[in-house]
């Protein structure tokens, strides 16, 4: 296997032990971005001759931390000191922030290295950037953490961060047909991150195994059980899924759910329980809930651009952001409120299950590169808080990715990376 | 009255009706600061010229907004694209951010004008600034949002904005004799406001009525009920206030003690219920969670400057930050659960009762210019997210302000202020 190849946790392990270099690992994910590049434009900016300097820096020296010499893919939504920072927007083309976002410097305080900054679309809203799916370049790779989730696909990096205001995470995960990684809401810090929405904003990360993402993830939070626990996976106890395709079921087509059945048959034989869970009755609308309170909050987020630079901004985003200041405080406090009752709610859902198995998205990533798919079927999810993994694991019919979340009890990212570890182990051996 | 010394909501009335020009506030407001800035210390970059330029323009064009000409003062931990942008820290000496930070836009498109940025302590936290306490010079102002509490007690300014993590409104307020206003944690936009908690980070308001206080906060959140209702306060019904002294309350001093008299036997006649709330036996120790949960989370949104800029950092941040990542992520899950915990609990205590009444401060504002005194009596409001209101009323033995705070239910800022406005009219009439 080349090096970039490697799954981040393995190769991790190689550079600690100094069976691999810094400079190899790099090589070898630069030869692959120089040879693919040109059709995926996964990247907006990217600095080869730094990024070795830097490997090569890091081989002279003592070990970092658990990233040491990983290569990540960071999305043009981090504020990087050394790297321009554009946002998604030619409002910022060259925009050079002052310091780097609080996820960026700990990961480089864990040893990471960065080559570039990936794609993402316009502020991580709709407008899509150039990034094409590395499965089939003719279909949108999903937004908005693009340009990481096609950078991983390809095997260009190990390993990216992403953000998730509705799907970013989840979708692009599940149209390239890696592992993403949503963390609990709150728990891993937006400092330096291009703010939208303060009940949405999540960081998490993008890489090709559950193994891979919970390794990001412990830095992230500072919480080493969560690749801890991972080490020996087979002694991880067989989780309790509860069945959740959503209100929106009707809305997954013929791929989705034939990978539904398919985990269904795989995993009921062996999980501790699988069962239905009941939608509870007393939620609210939680598609229509997310809409409304992202449109209100990145219209108000977004106050400078949106008074300074409509000229410059895309059609979308300008629509979205006549639509939020329309929705008026009074209407978003009490969106909030029922944002709270629905978090409450939810939490009852994990009495006696450990994770939830839910659509990631309505099918595979659709064709063209103009959109970035639907969000239908991680809005709620990101509304109420919860972490989520995605697990690709299935083929549509046209032969590109396909897969299914799961979603823990908010918190509880420790208990739903070992039952996203355990599910994938048997639907994807 | 000299321009300067009105209420915010009434220059804004005069404002509206061209009866006082933007030019004339402004000119006031300058004319005040350049009589006392020398001693108090509250601006960290002032442009005088720029600003009386802002006014003339806004003179000469339409109505722009319920904020028109009004002179804003920004405490330096928010982003300005015109005035450079410091955090109180010398790492950040003349930074220039790329965009205003979402309040401070929402605030300009609703026609206010900035003289300047005002002092913060070091990222916030307690290494503090040059001011001092406008009502005695030989006194701290509490902080960290110093330089807007100072100008606004001491007639510069007529609003400002300011944050609160652990005290950072409230506090400041009290020592200054103002109205500090801390909203409901995540309804207001943190975007372009440096990042210091995810939990607790909350962006408010300082000015000299409570009606000043719910004018801004009205913009900032988009709801003018906050506002409007206060437009016929002696319409507005007897609040039910439940006494809860909190169980530092040994910790309050006899001038503290005497004002918390003094407030229960003008209020328990004209209140339409005034009682004991018991605090809940079952919330854990709110201060010691909030000083867990701040350092933790401190100590990880600022890894940048952690990580590269120590040197440049006070031996308080740095001690701080040691502390932080000395406390696990698997630590910090379980606080985050107990914070979660602890807020359902205390939304309880708002089912027969409309606001809490509680201490804002040990006492005056300490002598001296090297601490900004002790964030005790709101660190556990901060850590709940509920809205908080200072009001001043009284006096200390040494002739300082002293006051108390009410405390509302999430996300019920509109009941918080109304009642806010009732009891200062009796209080402070």
């Amino acid at each position: 296997m080349k090096p970039n190849q490697l799954p981040a946790w393995q190769a991790a392990q190689l550079l600690a032990s100094r069976e691999l270099s810094a400079v190899t690992l790099m090589r070898a994910c630069l030869d692959r971005i120089a040879e693919r590049e040109a059709e995926v434009h996964a990247f907006v900016h990217l600095d080869a001759d730094a990024a070795l300097a830097q490997a090569r820096a890091l081989d002279a020296g003592p070990w970092r931390g658990p990233l040491h010499g990983l290569p990540l893919g960071v999305k043009d939504l981090f504020d990087t000191a050394d790297l321009p920072t554009g946002y998604g927007s030619p409002v910022y083309t060259g925009h050079r922030p002052a310091a780097d976002a609080a996820a960026v410097a700990l990961c480089r305080e864990a040893g990471a290295l960065l080559p570039g900054k990936t794609v993402s679309t316009e502020f991580a809203y709709f407008h899509p950037g150039a990034t094409c799916n590395p499965r089939n370049l003719g279909h949108t790779p999903g937004g908005s953490s693009s340009g990481s989730a096609a950078a991983v696909a390809d095997g260009m990096l190990p390993l990216a961060l992403g953000t998730q205001t509705a799907a970013s995470i989840i979708r692009p995960a599940a149209y390239c047909g890696i592992v993403g990684y949503k963390p609990t809401h709150g728990r891993v810090s937006r400092g330096g991150v291009k703010s939208l929405s303060e009940t949405l904003d999540t960081v998490g990360a993008l890489a090709r195994s559950v193994r891979d993402v919970a390794l990001l993830g412990s830095v992230l939070t500072g919480d080493r059980r969560l690749i801890g626990e991972l080490a020996h996976p087979l002694a991880s106890p067989a989780p309790r899924i509860g069945l959740c395709p959503t209100p929106d079921w009707p809305q997954a087509d013929a791929d989705v759910q034939a990978a539904w059945a398919s985990a269904v048959q795989t995993l009921a034989p062996c999980a501790a329980s699988l069962r239905d869970a009941p939608w509870p009755a007393a939620l609210p609308d939680l598609v229509a809930l997310q809409k409304r309170v992202m449109a209100h909050e990145m219209a108000r987020a977004l106050s400078h651009e949106r008074v300074h630079h409509r000229a410059r901004l895309s059609d979308r985003l300008n629509d979205l952001f006549d639509e939020g200041m329309g929705i008026g405080g009074e209407q978003h406090a009490a969106d909030l409120a029922s944002t709270t009752a629905a978090r409450a709610l939810a939490d009852a859902w994990f009495g006696e299950i450990d994770v939830l198995l839910a659509p990631s998205t309505t099918g595979e990533a659709p064709q063209g590169i103009g959109a970035t798919g639907d969000p239908l079927f991680s809005r709620g999810w990101t509304l109420l808080g919860l972490p989520c993994v995605h697990l690709p694991f299935a083929q549509s019919r046209n032969g590109l990715p396909v897969g299914l979340q799961l979603v823990g009890r908010a918190g509880d990212d420790r208990r739903l990376l070992a039952a996203a570890q355990w599910c994938w182990e048997r639907l994807a051996p």
